[in-house]
């Protein structure tokens, strides 16, 4: 016997973007990591942790943590599902809903490339869609697909973009299977399709503590959604899911929105000097409503480009796929952080001339 | 379209243990947690933890924490995967290996009632084999029912046997497919599979964090295995399944084996006490390689014995499944609970006689 199955044989392993050595000085611009560290209310909890607490099971839906969200949010506890990281809800509702091409999966593309391996991995059919050049989202020949599963991410990741409410709303009125909108880079943008929770039983939010909140290192996501259709997905969701330092360190971090807006701010107001700067170079960029920009080179080929920076130190996100594969999607990073790369990058551009 | 798949449809949720509410006072012998808090060391860590590690995506293979047990147990590094809790780990190997009627999930009953409910749901036909009433494994059976994944709980939940070496062996030898071997009580019983790592290529042990280093609230697993078997079941995995403070606190805790050696003394010399004391009272108890008993009332209803203690606020588990609905399962408590269990149940019995 095979030891595993025939769409696990047949699969790549989904490949994160890389982490440099603990000890280097990398300047680390390839995974949309906050450049601000969380809030200082979180480590409290951290560093005063009870330690009676990690002996006992957490509680299975993570309550101390929905409080929170439900307070910040506005949103009933029962409301709320919680993972750790949205990358396992995102394999939780595809284990719930997707299955062979009667249950399919539909995105447009590009976007996060996830999707596409959970779906592989089940094995669900996956219909992807192109986006056209201008990113207006291709809603009938989404709607056409009927997916069992519609991701939507908005903002998207690498294009930046976000997808205008209206657009999710005419999804979600058409479709009869799950919407779900990958909400990870709303703290960066300038909306939310909260507002459709209440209008439709299909749609499913979901949001990350790993970008606006700076707790990457945590593993910690929370969906939103109808109590009838968490229900089908709590089943196949691990009883105990969510350890009791992500859950209360959470908390905490939810709490203290002040504190997130700030880092936030600081963050777009870099991401618009960036912008600018990287204009200034020659760069094609496009607008962004998230913590990173996808800027495509003046000359030369970004793979180079990509690989070059990476020598002397600078790591920046390259992806070899169709329509991407001559641009870099660059993590904004701190004022400083950002005019090392942009320096680096006016010395290869004139020496490449 | 029904939002969910056939299969997750038709399947109920696998209930966990009971938490009491955050303030009550409970003796709570139901989930079979370590009496004892988890080693100093540990808690330093936590308590000294550096923010900035926080905000960056941990590991994808939490190195950290293979270190440390590549060190203590002697095993290479790219022999040990990490989850987040060993009940991960069983979710990913199911996902791996597992699929409908040609690849079936094959164990002795009673034991771990998850793996009905992972098997349930992906869907993959499962095979339960009884053990007989002296628990000798049923070699011949699970042998010919081929499993592509057999689990074997050695120490077993809720029988506290384990089973001999030998017996796993053989299994190894004449199985074509996965031999799971979960090992989740091993630190309070007299044996380990280890020796048959380097035996076989496809056979897997899993260990938790949970129990022995009475770390519950972390969810920190592991397994060891042949690399060729972990790089199918590595590419199940989420990128970033196991976070920082669990990789480290946990890294801490495992390398402190004087710590937890010494805990575990204490339970197995209580455990020792708590036999001796429920056999005087009339109950019928094995023998325990773990930190639980099971046990049968000398007279009257289990499942009312189970409630009433309840009552008053003293948790044990109870099973309404064939051959085990007339007994308890005790988790073994510090000496002191143990005595308020006993008085309770001496109470209890001399009034229904």
């Amino acid at each position: 016997m095979n030891y595993f199955r025939p769409s696990v044989n047949r699969m790549i392993g989904y490949k994160p973007g890389e982490q440099p050595k603990p000890g280097t000085s990398i300047i680390k611009l390839n995974t949309n990591e906050n450049p601000y560290p969380p809030s200082p209310k979180a480590l409290e909890v951290l560093r005063n942790f009870d330690g009676d607490l990690l002996r006992r099971y957490p509680d299975s839906l993570a309550k101390e943590f929905c409080q929170a969200v439900s307070e910040v949010f506005g949103v009933p506890r029962d409301w709320i599902i919680v993972g750790n990281g949205c990358d396992e809800l995102l394999n939780i509702l595809i284990r719930a809903c997707a299955e062979g091409s009667d249950r399919p999966v539909v995105y447009p593309t590009p976007t996060y490339i996830l999707y596409h391996t959970l779906a592989a991995m089940q094995p669900a059919q996956v219909i992807e869609i192109p986006y056209p050049d201008d990113f207006q989202l291709p809603i009938e020949a989404i709607i056409q697909a009927q997916g069992a599963l519609t991701f939507i991410a908005s903002p998207n990741s690498p294009s930046a973009h976000i997808v205008p409410l209206e657009d999710l709303r005419s999804l979600a009125q058409q479709l009869s299977g799950i919407l779900v909108v990958d909400e990870a880079y709303v703290d960066f943008g300038t909306g939310s399709a909260l507002p459709l929770l209440e209008e439709f039983e299909n749609v499913i939010l979901l949001r990350t503590l790993s970008k606006g909140y700076g707790l990457a290192g945590l593993r910690l996501g929370f969906g939103l959604a109808h109590p009838r259709l968490l229900s089908g997905i709590l089943k196949v969701k691990d009883s105990y899911n969510v350890d009791i330092v992500a859950m209360l360190v959470g908390a905490a971090a939810i709490r203290d929105q002040s504190y997130k807006n700030n880092c936030a701010e600081k963050v777009k107001e870099s991401r618009a000097q960036l912008i600018t700067d990287l204009r200034k170079l020659g760069f094609v960029v496009r607008d962004s409503q998230t913590n990173f920009v996808l800027a495509k080179p003046p000359a030369g080929d970004a793979e180079q480009l990509f690989l070059t920076l990476k020598e002397r130190g600078i790591f920046v996100r390259y992806y070899k796929e169709p329509r991407i594969d001559d641009k870099l999607r660059i993590t904004v990073g701190t004022p400083e952080q950002n005019q090392v790369l942009l320096k680096e990058l006016a010395t290869l551009l004139s020496t490449s001339c």
